[in-house]
Formats: structure tokens, C-alpha cells, sequence
């Protein structure tokens, strides 16, 4: 029995989540089970990296699993992709090391959450981002994502794993960039709390609109009792792009 | 009672085509003749510039229809749009000119197809590219796509809409881009062949494959007994782009 660390892809937009649920719902842990039970897994559940929300994509989730194998992992690899539906693909897998766990292991993760500048409705290019409208100011945008870089209390924008837990964290990019109507945001930190890259999103656009000023972000980081009152931006922006490892 | 003319925005996965058909099958004239209906329309069937296979997707597709509509015509595309699906959306909405014909008085058509270079499944890229593997020749691709510039006699590659219509077409334009792993090939014709763009990217990517010869592309031009041979290129790639009029 050896241990295997794949790395998957997902479009989010047709599973309820990641994570499997007891009833008959479509998840992304469930449906990678699913293949590998057809190659004679037959454990209890896959690690993931972390859990994924409904309509969140992947290009970078990482999973682990044990499994009797006594091929290439490459054959592993194509062996789960012909199991697969097409809107989940495994990119590599690998023997992992002794005690890897794709949560507790990992250093880094890195998000991006795209943007869509248009006054119109586009049906091509809304499954993979959040329409804003008339027009953002990115430099106000970049400002405010400059303050969030660095150790803070985001408790204002998210909640931990674990109730007591604590709501500090490492981002250590936090970088807007544009290539014609099309805006992303690529946030990196050591581990994040629930929500807070969707809150963090709908906070700088909302500076962005001019609907916030950016202090009214900034004076909610470090203060363990502030609430970000406003909304969460839609999870068809977000993709966990990469999960990094010693 | 006036004549009116639209561009339409679509994701054409979901749906069995552009043409309304007689059972359930969700179409787009479909979708936008239920809106409309929504808004008073009630008359037999909207006019488009051209019919597009099921999973074709459309960024200029154009339809005409009457309507007895009191205010302006941007007030009648946000009406369509709050009545359509996510993924059909109304672009622009202009009264047309007397005898305006979506097809009849098109000068011009524009489609792009796009193909995906990767040697691994990518589930967030795969529903408006066609994937191939391992690689292109991009110049080989370009050398015979220059071929098929001009008026010629496109029998080898589509039917035309009435069975003892002409086969010959005048291509206007045919280029092949590359951003990244992304490939793009426009094409622009007064008028096309049924699924001859798709046929012909099917011929195109083989010489780029290395599977066909330019030659054996073409040979196939202006010979009215001639066949394409080989496969067609999956809907999923391609996109009407545009449709010109005077």
C-alpha cells in the first residue's frame, strides 16, 4: 500500500463543493472517490489541501490517498482521467513522502479571484468571474491590497477552522493585475481563514466602485472584534491556483 | 409594430443548437423567443443570420424580430436580458432598417476557433477550446491556411444550405494566432458551408499534427468531386464571432 499526493483541477461551477455529503450531491471528493474506487481504492476518504465552496474552481488542489498500486504513477494518472467526468482532471500524481498530509504539510497556498470589467452580460466569460460594473479604480485597489500584506488579525473577514482557533494569518502577496477587461487578484498566505478571500475581494472592489473608502478596510484589520459588514464576493471568480510544499 | 434587429451572446454547451425544434430540446432561438414572448411578442419564429450546431458558442450571432415596443431600444435589450438564462445574454438592440434580413442581408461572416495545446486535460479551458497533443506546427498551419484565401469551390469541405445550391465561397481571411498554449484561427467569408469552418480546422490541425500533408488540404480545393476524409473538429472550439451588413 503506498501513499500518492495528486495534484487536481476542477471547474466548481456543477459540484456543491469539495467536501462529500452524506446525501446524493455532487462533490469533488465524492467524484475523485468515485474513480478511484474503480481502480480498487477502498479507504474511508481523501485528504485534501482544504475544502473548496460550491462553485469554487481548482488548478492546484492537492489530495492524497493510499492505494495498492503497482504501476507508474503517470499510468495512475491517466488510469483516474479516463475515470473522471470533464469537469475534473488529475495533472500528476506522485509517490508523497512519509507523513504527508496535504493539509497540515503545506507552507502556501495561492488564490486568484478574477474580475470582469463590462457593462453587459457575457455568457463566455461569466462562469470563470465576477462581472463588476461601470468601472473599478485599480490603483485605489492595489493601495488597499498593499495593507493587507503582512501579519494581521483577519478576523473581520473570515472565521478559523476551529471555533477557538486563531484568526491570524501571513499574506505575503496580495497583487492586483489587468489585461484589458479582464482584472485578477492573486492573494498568497501560509493557510486562510473560511471566506476571507471572497470578503477581502468584495471589500477592495467595493473601494475599487467607490462605494468604500480605503480606510474603511484597513481599520477592520487587527481589531478582533470588527465584522466586514458588506457582501462576499460570488464564487465563480475564485481558483485555488497552487498549494505549496517543502 | 416595429422591425427589430439584436446581437446575441452565447454558451452553446447546454444547448441542442441555435434552431428551434419541434420537441423539448433547449434551443437558442428557443430561449430568446420565450423572452420575448415575455415581453408581448407573439409571432412565429425570429430570424438569425445562420443556424449553429449544438455546442457552438456565439459572441455576434444577429436575429430580427416585431415587436409593438413603446420605449427606447436599450430599455427592450435590459427586458431580454432579465428574461434570459445566464448563458444566452442581448449584446445590443437597434431598430432595423426596412427589408433588414439577418441573413439575406449579411455581408459578412466571422468565426474563430480555438484550440488548446497541452498534453493534460484542463477542465477550466476545455469548454471553448478543442485540446490537442503534443504539438503544432503553427507555420505549416498558416502556409495552408493562406491557401484557401480567395473564391473557391469548397465542395471538398461542407454542403450548402439548398442541395443544388453553389458550393463555391469567397474566403476573405484566415489567420492562426498563438497566445501561450491558446491557438486562435479566424475566418472570415461572405458565406460558409455547412460545418465547413469546423472541417477545415479538422484538415489544418492534421497538417499541424504532422498526420496530413499541405498538399493533401490543397488538392481538395476547387475540385467539386472531392471529400475531406477526415474527422471534424469538435463544436466546443468555435464561436460566431460577427456578422457584417452594410
Amino acid at each position: 500500500m503506498g501513499l500518492y499526493k495528486s495534484i487536481i483541477a476542477y471547474d466548481g461551477t456543477d459540484f456543491v463543493g469539495y467536501q462529500r455529503q452524506a446525501d446524493e450531491h455532487r462533490t469533488v471528493q465524492g467524484t475523485i472517490e468515485q474513480a478511484l474506487g474503480k481502480l480498487g481504492w477502498s479507504g474511508n476518504a481523501i485528504i485534501a489541501s482544504g475544502r473548496t465552496d460550491a462553485g469554487v474552481h481548482a488548478r492546484g488542489q492537492v489530495v492524497a490517498f493510499e492505494l495498492e498500486w503497482a504501476q507508474e504513477s503517470d499510468v495512475l494518472t491517466r488510469a483516474l482521467n479516463a475515470n473522471l467526468p470533464r469537469d475534473v482532471a488529475v495533472w500528476d500524481t506522485q509517490p508523497a513522502p512519509d507523513g504527508f498530509h496535504p493539509r497540515f504539510s503545506a507552507r502556501q497556498r495561492h488564490y486568484r479571484y478574477t474580475l470582469l470589467v463590462s457593462s453587459h452580460r457575457d455568457p463566455l466569460r461569466e462562469r470563470y468571474a465576477w462581472r463588476v460594473t461601470p468601472t473599478v479604480d485599480l490603483q485605489a485597489m492595489q493601495a488597499t491590497a498593499d495593507s493587507l500584506v503582512g501579519r494581521h488579525d483577519f478576523a473581520a473577514f473570515g472565521r478559523p477552522p476551529k471555533p477557538e482557533g486563531t484568526t491570524v494569518r501571513n499574506v505575503l502577496r496580495a497583487q492586483w493585475d489587468q489585461v484589458g477587461e479582464r482584472l485578477s487578484f492573486d492573494i498568497e498566505a501560509e493557510a486562510f481563514l473560511y471566506h476571507m478571500v471572497r470578503r477581502l475581494v468584495a471589500a477592495l472592489v467595493a473601494v475599487g466602485l467607490g462605494h468604500s473608502r480605503p480606510e474603511s478596510v484597513t481599520v477592520l484589520l487587527d481589531d478582533p472584534d470588527a465584522r466586514w459588514q458588506g457582501a462576499i464576493a460570488p464564487a465563480c471568480g475564485l481558483c485555488l491556483e497552487a498549494v505549496i510544499y517543502d
